[in-house]
């Protein structure tokens, strides 16, 4: 069954008219149709049994029907009021739209005033969380892609080991790595990340202009698309020498990293994770200095569901995929975080980032 | 009067309790703190008199002191519900909120269901407008920012003319494009555009494999952050030889750029230079594939307000700053885009981009 008639299935369970997806990643799933429309207006309306529809600006009309959208799509102009466009296309379906699904944590205040303008009457429930249910759970085609993913998230690395040296600065490291994956014909999934010495401490620092030295610890974290999959991973290494304070963070990352990872299969609870890895790193007595969740979900979106914290009560099941990545920032020693990507397997893991976790020296 | 107090005072005016600011690039125009927050929830919140707070992640906490914000900041954990950690910091100020401005345009239906829930009885008003109408104008401030972030989008088409040869990929052009640019310690304002040949005709095409070949015409759209501050510029050139067919479409649209732009001045509505643009290309038979409208305003955004379009009769004021884009997109003969960033002044326009029109034959 496709993702468009499960969705179909699940509307006509729960005796709801329409579904409109409106979230670009959404779209992406049950179209195969990848835009970033900016501030206009992208989505896909489902029905219980009529055709679906795409709308779309106007001009992205040939590129949908390229991705491969065979059904009607509404390409709208600047100038038109798309809503009316949706209006109409409901209407010359025969359908009266009573109930509504729409994503809750997409859709803006002022679009879903837009829909109640022309469905006065109607009731507006929440799409995202059967969305998720659905996304969570990647097929072995959607793996695979990421399995690739991780592939060149390794190989970036590499490239970023090996540019390493005293004077080059965080920006000419990451305009190598970045390079080298746009020569493979593939995008960054997110703003890559290369920080230095002191700036490793902070968690969402900004890559710039200072220069490599001796003693450093640098951070890499960045991701890589293939085929409209994510990567996600982060090392952390050592250029020249290390203290035995930073190799203690080090040491202590790395161990809560694999605790987690060895903790993962289905049943076991998301929170619980995210409990191995902070008592591993509270135990060490870095615990105030891991100011940050254990990981996100990871596949389409760069971060998407589910979230891994330390109230995610949610069942592990096969199929998820998630990102594991425990930090610690001591502003005074170093930053180091070491992130991997898992899938959850029928009986136990599978780590599709496979960068070594042994702390390089370079 | 601090952008800060222009907000109070509005409030004041209006008799609203509370601003809630959750749009990054607004959350940055009112705090100087710029963060991509992802799924977590990123806010400014402003009371008539009360001190204004921030929301952020709890690791973004030092980079928003950094960045100058020296009023209350709420950290905010993955494990913490964020809307308790609010109605708690308006509390403790004795506030009694029965209007509430929002950002309908950005907040989502699930955020404002969040705060209905501790405001029951709160009235929800549009924000949007007047943020808008602050933004819109800039002060000579930001447009030195601008004039800046332009200059480097003209050098970064200049990079580009220069790295035209036979055989060489659309993504290579690109890279040498975004390298030189990251080397003068910047960042691109959107995803660098270089086409080549018949793909100049998708007006959202995306740059690949692709090699250059004698007879190629090559749009390059691109922009530049600088201080915060977006440039967005389009040129297209021809390599080697250029048919009659496709020289006459670039001067239709050269002459539409530089129709529409000599009008700019006080008091022009946006659809009136829309008009210009358009009867020029639709007077040299090609209006049916001019699909997009004129131009969108620009600033710490790389598309904001005001959208200029056929129907938009917003009238021009000093200080607007927004692109001028026409384009052309004939599949069987070529694409033409040729787009300028350009500021309304007390009589007339300055342009910001200068990279020269004239059609370049390399």
């Amino acid at each position: 069954m496709s993702k468009l008639q499960q969705l179909q299935t699940y509307l006509k369970e729960n005796q709801i008219d329409a579904a409109f997806i409106t979230t670009p990643d959404n779209v992406f799933y049950f179209s195969n149709f990848k835009s970033n429309p900016h501030e206009r207006l992208l989505g896909v309306m489902v029905f219980q049994e009529a055709e679906p529809f795409l709308v779309c600006p106007k001009m992205e009309v040939p590129d949908a029907v390229n991705a491969g959208w065979s059904q009607e799509i509404i390409g709208h102009l600047d100038t038109d009021n798309p809503w009316n466009l949706i209006a109409d296309a409901i209407q010359s379906r025969g359908i009266k739209v009573a109930t509504l699904a729409i994503e809750k944590s997409h859709l803006t205040v002022e679009r879903l005033e837009s829909l109640q303008k022309i469905y006065v009457q109607a009731n507006f429930v929440r799409l995202d969380d059967k969305i998720n249910e659905m996304r969570v759970i990647k097929d072995e085609i959607e793996i695979e892609k990421m399995r690739e993913a991780a592939r060149l998230a390794d190989y970036a690395i590499e490239v970023g080991c090996k540019e390493i040296a005293e004077g080059k600065t965080e920006m000419e490291i990451l305009t190598a790595v970045e390079n080298a994956i746009q020569a493979k014909g593939c995008k960054m999934s997110f703003e890559t990340m290369v920080l230095s010495g002191p700036k490793t401490a902070s968690p969402h620092g900004t890559p710039g202009d200072r220069k490599i030295q001796k003693g450093d610890m640098i951070l890499f974290d960045l991701g890589v698309i293939y085929d409209g999959y994510c990567s996600d991973i982060t090392r952390t290494v050592a250029f020249g020498e290390v203290t035995e304070a930073q190799k203690e963070i080090y040491n202590t990352v790395r161990q809560a990293n694999e605790n987690a990872i060895a903790a993962v299969k289905p049943g076991v609870r998301a929170m619980d994770l995210d409990k191995i890895a902070r008592d591993t790193i509270t135990e060490a007595g870095y615990g105030e200095y891991f100011t940050h969740r254990l990981g996100h979900g990871l596949g389409i979106s760069v971060h998407e569901f589910p979230s891994v914290t330390g109230t995610n009560d949610m069942e592990l099941k096969e199929g998820m995929v998630f990102t594991i990545e425990p930090g610690v920032y001591k502003a005074d020693v170093t930053g180091v975080r070491v992130e991997d990507d898992v899938v959850v397997t029928a009986d136990g893991v599978e780590v599709l980032t496979k960068f070594t976790k042994e702390l390089i020296i370079l």
